[in-house]
């Protein structure tokens, strides 16, 4: 019913995650009657990020060269490696300022019911990385779900006795209240109770 | 914190209507994931877009060439101009399959606070299409809100006497139930009443 280029617009913009028919519609309309420099500005810092971005040698993070920012910074903690799911999860720890050591991403978790094995991941570089690069300490930061478990369980099993593992501590999230806590989270908060 | 380019993009991103940073961030790395084709198919279909779709010189509807298919439709009842605010609510009148006559998109409603004024809207170019083209019928199909009633109000005084001048039916939506209905509908839809 729209001109041909507004349809392929509206069915590339439906591609996006969270973006159904009609909001790619209201989106293209915009488009259509955005100025050149935003319309085309969108073109082409997706044209940039496919050209300019891949992935870290090292640690798989998101590079604009071979190597990552942090990978590259010779203030980094070395001793330390930081391991987690995917790219977008760097920068919620880096935004913390209580990480100072280096990362792994994995590239997903274990869940073989989703066909993702261990073979999927990027376990065996990890295992290179702590045999070559004197790594003292491995931080399990995988999201909190049973995927997530399941990959920090079978990762320190992977590395014991080679490395210090540890895991993001679980319990209740700042300013939340006991009354709305799920019970798998206070028992989590309970477990993991420390001297005050 | 993000490589530049990705920065770029979730900007970009973000510069659509009702997408925030945190969903530009989401589409960012969507895109960063997807294969070539969906990711450069997006940038080639906004360019494309912007190439390839102007107004119509006649009806200010969206076009490929210089006019759209529907002024290039001569099984469309020339007599009949439906007046809409906006390329896109001609889409909505023609899924109807009730309407087989010709449109007007006005580029907007009236709102004198918006500053939005009668030289601001193709009402000129109305008038002469009225003038020319031997139209019997004015179908008023501006939204039905301040500005638009406005706008509709304005324009049947602007042709009074020279066409005959509709506007669309308020009242209850279908499927509507009359308990949760608000009284201005309710109150268009009782002095609209239809013998049955």
């Amino acid at each position: 019913m729209y001109p041909q280029p507004i349809e392929r617009l509206v069915t590339e913009l439906a591609k996006l995650p969270g973006i159904g028919r009609r909001t790619a519609q209201r989106l293209a309309f915009h488009i259509l009657r955005a100025d050149d420099e935003d319309a085309l500005g969108l073109a082409d810092a997706i044209r940039e990020v496919r050209e300019k971005v891949g992935l870290c040698e090292v640690c798989f993070n998101l590079a604009e060269g071979p190597r990552c920012r942090i990978c590259e910074d010779p203030g980094r903690d070395q001793g330390m490696i930081c391991v987690v799911e995917e790219p977008a999860d760097v920068i919620p720890v880096e935004r913390t300022h209580e990480y100072s050591g280096l990362y792994h991403v994995l590239g997903g978790a274990l869940s073989p019911i989703d066909g993702v094995d261990p073979e999927d991941l990027r376990l065996a570089e990890l295992s290179d990385r702590i045999d070559r690069e004197g790594v003292e300490e491995l931080v399990i930061a995988t999201n909190p779900t049973m995927a997530g478990e399941a990959t920090a369980l079978s990762l320190a099993d992977m590395v014991r006795g080679r490395v210090r593992v540890t895991r993001l501590a679980s319990g209740l999230p700042v300013g939340a209240d006991l009354e709305h806590a799920d019970e798998l989270t206070l028992g989590r908060a309970l477990l993991g109770r420390r001297e005050i």
